[in-house]
């Protein structure tokens, strides 16, 4: 890849189905899965959880959860999954009750991109959120590494608020990487859009996620999760887990 | 898929690696390869050609082109393919020239998603491009089916053109479809940013494609593929073949 003034390079995939498109072994991916699995994951390192293991199935969610005497947690098509004990809401994980303790969290579309991330040899894997928006950038902004803004989108089709979180990364740092990425671009011009007022432009789209979140009644856990900086932690992939970086 | 006001379903496939997310059976196709192979092919068609065969590779191409006696084009990588005696342009396609003649065309994008689309069993296909905007629309509206908006985007890696061109027939006759698709609301996003430049938004960005061709000096062909309907005639698919609809 060209890279004329020494600037990193700076992706954007939109959906899992393009992450192949891209190198990423000498990359920082940043998962992004804003409805809800990265804004969980911030929410809960934050308010003191030990460690989140991300796992990509719902019968090793079980298993690990036993194995460790660990809270399993997770969703499948916005939903608790059955044979989990707790759902994707960050509202669900208060220092109260997650300070000191192990979740493994599984989820319809975050986890198993991480997952993908991790198969493909990405140097680094960090998530990234609203929640968390702020501490990721200045990361990202240190590290001086290759970046890929991964968007977990929904079963593998584009969504409004991951392309939104992507932008609003390209907002706050883009001019310190070289972009010649036309999705960085839309995300970036969506961001901007978007105003600050994040919550009325997913609604009045309507986002497709938007939609189906507020149908079961979950229109708080959006707002929550369209906030910046609620959770400023740095979730960073290591050896199976992700911990407070 | 719930359709509760009986408006047909119309999504956006911003790459070819997203194709196979939607269910096209029952859906016209728009295959969208704005630089240049939907531009060119409406072009070469409005100008005269008696038909246009995609095909997907160069030697298929050059086997049929010598078959039928017919001009072979394409491109690999946005210049002449070898052993091909045209080029991608659609200005090498006047009417002086193709009027009358068959053209075996085979691109980098555009003619391998054809061909995907068709393997998919897409209820019918037709091509788009600006440069016959107003005609795929008009032919849309009239048809009241599904409809699915396939960009070509470049080796799977979305493009601004190819979104843009979504964004247009969006933002002309999306009021008459169901849309529940985070990739039309983002297309139609972008084409409203651009406004009525189109050229100078490509270049400002600057759109990836728009620096691959500039830099082979091809800044008149980009100009000309972001007109509208330069070339009003609808390109339909049919035996193998693309007609004059």
């Amino acid at each position: 890849m060209a890279n004329p003034n020494n600037k990193p390079i700076l992706f954007t995939s939109l959906s899992p189905a393009l992450l192949n498109l891209y190198d990423i072994n000498s990359s920082i991916v940043v998962i992004i899965d804003i409805l809800r699995a990265t804004s969980t994951i911030a929410t809960a390192l934050h308010n003191g959880a030990k460690e989140i293991i991300p796992v990509d199935s719902v019968p090793e969610c079980i298993r690990i959860g036993k194995q460790m005497g660990a809270i399993t947690a997770g969703e499948r098509d916005g939903k608790v999954a059955e044979g989990l004990q707790h759902g994707n809401s960050p509202m669900e994980y208060p220092s109260s009750f997650i300070s000191g303790k192990t979740l493994v969290l599984t989820t319809t579309n975050g986890t198993k991109l991480l997952h993908m991330a991790l198969e493909k040899g990405a140097d680094q894997i960090i998530t990234g959120a609203f929640s968390n928006l702020d501490i990721v950038c200045d990361y990202l902004l240190h590290q001086k590494k290759n970046v890929l803004l991964a968007c977990s989108a929904w079963i593998n089709r584009i969504n409004l608020e991951d392309t939104l979180f992507a932008g609003a990364v390209i907002h706050k740092i883009g001019k310190h990487f070289n972009i010649n990425c036309d999705a960085s671009n839309i995300a970036l011009s969506i961001y901007k859009e978007a105003g600050t007022d994040l919550f009325t432009y997913i609604k009045e789209k309507p986002a497709s996620h938007y939609l189906r979140l507020s149908s079961f009644g979950m229109e708080n856990d959006i707002k929550y999760c369209l906030l910046p900086n609620t959770a400023p932690i740095l979730p960073f992939y290591e050896s199976g887990r992700l911990l407070k970086g």
